[in-house]
């Protein structure tokens, strides 16, 4: 079995990881750090877990991660590159479900981060923990830095599409809708129900954190400069992400339905769609898929590609989960099968 | 006092011109007509207006609409086309909240809506409601086109910017998201509250009938032929359209913000924020308002407009209710004030 | 025109007082105070309302509202009644939509509400502002307590019932529900949309703080001791609150129905439905309107009543404006009117 | 492996027994019938379940499922009473889980569904499906009424209450709420998000077909007949029942904590909490458990039960499942775990 500790296990991203791992037949969880809640049984704060974790959140100061085979950093951004560097030393293999190693460059991160960068010496070791672009690397990392949400739709999305020389040029629009989980279980006013709820609102328009993240995944990817406009949308829901994804034919169009085909037969993740299909975001609830459709309406010259998510698994406690397999050689889809959404 | 008439009253744009014109100083209604529930108090099918109208939906058969000043049809699409000319040659003026006089060109109707056009002689004389940019040819119709709810907020998102010649060349996106009341109130499985509700979807990715109406408003604003791609989406929520429209820059950039203020300086029912804002669609419940943003994000060369409506306000009832004033003499605002919208 | 100054005008009793006031015909604005946020144009907190007010909130400890004729407190429970004495002084009514002034008994208050209470000496002069009950010592009030959201709903449904010898020895339930606005705007977990969405649940379970309220009401009213359990629900909406309420009759049986009507005939705001009907919160929503419905079903002896209020306006702002009018002499209706929900 | 076939696959709890039972590792769907949808493939119309089911809707009048082990009727109540005689004789055991053998009395069944019973021979032998008063003639049954999911939520709410002496001749109240999925996938309006959306409502309040299902049963557990208010109400959510039970102490008091603890002990898929306690429906979404609580606040002599359930799993195809487990011979909680709800 292996031994996993969760740093910070009293957001979103923590509580659904536990969903998960309890049910993962390859995990056991020996720790769940919480420095408001140390004390507390994890049941208490989330009663769906009762009967099938017994354990309380412990004080981050007062406990030894060393012996953890996984530790995970559910925690908010600025915490893991603290960490994460002593966790290694002992043997410990981390993945940071925060942004602190997504990107490549400390001074684009603390520019976009609003702060320092406390382990650039790690960037250069982190895996982009995103297996249809990384799944070699991952098996072997001893850090992965864990996707984003956005920008795990968005690029799974558009990655074979830039990959076509005659779309790579066009100017591309991410038009990308969140359930509000996407923003963590943090108390702020504009994601109370009575703020968020019978509303629909685009938000961060003049630039989001996620922007840098998936122009270095489709830089990676292509060896290319990509012009990408993202604009963030708040859905009145809890779970889910959808992202509408535009590009215009800058040469002879080619058969895009055969070519997303090709590049994604072997996920086990990714689900495509026929031609002509419109995506909805329950499809994927609570499962580890990316569902994709691809439409060229009206002969207008633009390729209009759909991707849906569940933020809060394919979109960060599932991958994060696949990562995990991929790195203690498992079956990927251990412990995320089966990939049935809960519908309605 | 003018003298109102409805025909099919009982689905939402209808419900909600009750709404409005109930409240409005310068209108009776004399009749509502609905074949399904003919004899039914409109109070026993609608008790939020319980205390405001006395009056029975009435039988279209037997029910003489001659004698009313104007004749709102909220009727399915294919009703007013085979009842307006004898309204018209009777003397009374017609507003149709439905899509039969949108499209100038019966045969580009013939093909969007799936059915012949029934009085294809009157398309010119129709004038297309939205006052935003036909004022004066509203005042003296007799036939006005009320605009679609997406057409509304897409267009007047639009309108400024097309007009100059370094955008109207770019190839337009035009994402739009609509609350579930723009569909109607017809008894349809994808519209239940269990398949609509927490979760997000595109529909109609295709080609929409929406999409015509609006490349003519921009045709006729213009005189130049628009590339639009336009992708609907439902929102779990009830009221609210919101478009984010794209745009590229073809030359030097200009003032937009300046731009929009000038050209909707007068409008009564246009509001644009100051650049860099973000909107949601409550900003606008239960208003005729359109709220604007407009932002070029992260310097791409990209144009970002946002508009919001009130799908079943601006979007329907209440710009024919703006339609009648118009038509009538009276003060644009009338019965539209105030515009305090329901928040939250 | 009176002069009325807003002490807390961030949350949702104060910005829905906002939104009534403004469009209040004898009513001018001439403070809206607010200690976090002086200096913020009132517009740029609530965007729903420009163009209809141009006041920025001011820093309640530089703020004279001695100059005013009425003062609200939109304030949490425990401000009021530090600052109402000195209003009270200066010739300035108050209404407070808080909790100050609620309960007759000082003791009382401090148990359910955790404080010393500053003002004891005034709770003998505030005047339960629930004009259904005490419409004429409201006219003449200086100090009115504006009454709770579920109070006001489970009062106004219980008042004519335990009227009945034959009813008020009965144990009488109150299950009730309510909308996330009730909870205010206040940044807490549980008010989350990804927490509250898609759930219902009950709270406050062992007591709430508005069980004494209620209790109070109904010993005033009749004079009696009065047996009542209060369960409060949260429902995933935003504003309404629904209760169903249970008694047994406890001698010969009595036409409820008449007797209502006739205890409400002439109350403008409050509208009984036909006997075997039920209710839906929207049919009030955004009005000052309590809809009331009677059933006893199946025989069993047990009565059922339901009663349906819009919390944010006579649960708590309209209730207000309604108080303002009967203590300057105004219609009770002014600045309330037309009472139409926005339905769908 | 059990060969299973599903009559009527297209509702809800239709497609929740497809997610359940694709997952079930010892049963095999052989065929599902729809009328309306034969040979549609499952998956065009779920794509959710797209990956797990390679079968087409096939039309009942051509689908032979003598061969099959188990049918499930998942139809409107009425098809179940015309054709499960014809399975029992050819060997075939039937679960039916709509209402048509829940009432053991053809006259009462028929005063409440309006039609005439076409098996009432089949009354006597039909098992009621709720294993937790029925466990062992569910074992051998060949014929099970799979319980509805008001019934279920109650039933398990107040079967150790009214098993008490001092509290059986009280009145119970139960007052219950349900998301818009337990009213079915038919197209109705009162059912469109734009309808039930925001909004709360009781409905059938003059009486409900679940009412003497739970008489019934509490009848059958106790001998004794209850005096039950049942009045349900419409939450604005898609999944979930919330059951808060009202009862009076007619003696002296008992210890319900322990009580239900010693009656429940070993129930699989009862959970209960501790006393005071407030419970959510989301802490079951997804699963087949039924969570309690109870409380006695404030010292009125009144007990307070809560039971939250998933109306589609422990109120329809869990609980369905649950009995197939035990007719079968197998573990009763094999394809039902785990029990992770879906939170946030």
């Amino acid at each position: 079995m292996i031994k996993a500790g969760i740093v910070g296990g009293t957001g979103y991203t923590g509580s659904e990881l536990l969903r998960l791992l309890t049910a993962h037949p390859q995990v056991d969880i020996i720790a769940v750090t919480s420095r408001a809640d140390a004390g507390t049984p994890v049941t208490a704060m989330f009663p769906h877990l009762r009967g099938h974790l017994d354990l309380a959140f412990s004080d981050p100061e007062q406990t030894c991660l060393d012996n953890c085979d996984l530790v995970f950093f559910a925690t908010p951004n600025g915490t893991a590159m603290r960490q994460a560097g002593d966790l290694l030393a002992a043997g410990v293999r981390v993945i940071d479900l925060a942004a602190d190693f997504r990107l490549p460059d400390a001074h684009l991160w603390e520019r976009w981060y609003g702060m320092v960068h406390a382990a650039p010496h790690l960037l250069d070791e982190a895996v982009y923990g995103l297996p249809e672009i990384n799944r070699e690397a991952i098996r072997t990392a001893r850090l992965v830095a864990n996707p984003g949400c956005y920008p795990t739709a968005v690029t799974l999305g558009l990655l074979p599409l830039i990959e076509l020389d005659d779309i790579a040029a066009s100017p591309i629009i991410a038009d990308v809708k969140s359930g509000v989980s996407g923003a963590g279980r943090k108390a702020a006013t504009p994601l109370l129900m009575a703020e968020a709820g019978e509303s629909f609102k685009a938000y961060s328009v003049t630039g989001h954190r996620h922007q840098p993240e998936i122009l270095t995944n489709l830089r990676r990817a292509t060896g290319r400069e990509i012009s990408l406009t993202f604009v963030p949308h708040l859905v009145p829901m809890v779970r889910g992400i959808e992202a509408t994804l535009y590009a215009c034919w800058q040469g002879p169009r080619q058969d895009l339905q055969a070519h997303y085909e090709a590049r994604y037969r072997d996920e086990p993740f990714i689900d495509l769609l026929p031609g002509g299909s419109a995506l909805e975001t329950r499809s994927v609830r609570g499962t580890n898929l990316c569902r994709l459709a691809i439409n060229e309406p009206l002969d207008a010259g633009v390729v209009v590609v759909q991707a849906v998510i569940d933020n809060l698994v394919k979109g960060a406690a599932g991958q994060a989960v696949q990562n995990l397999n991929l790195m203690f050689g498992l079956d990927e889809r251990l412990g995320l099968e089966p990939m049935l959404a809960l519908v309605p």
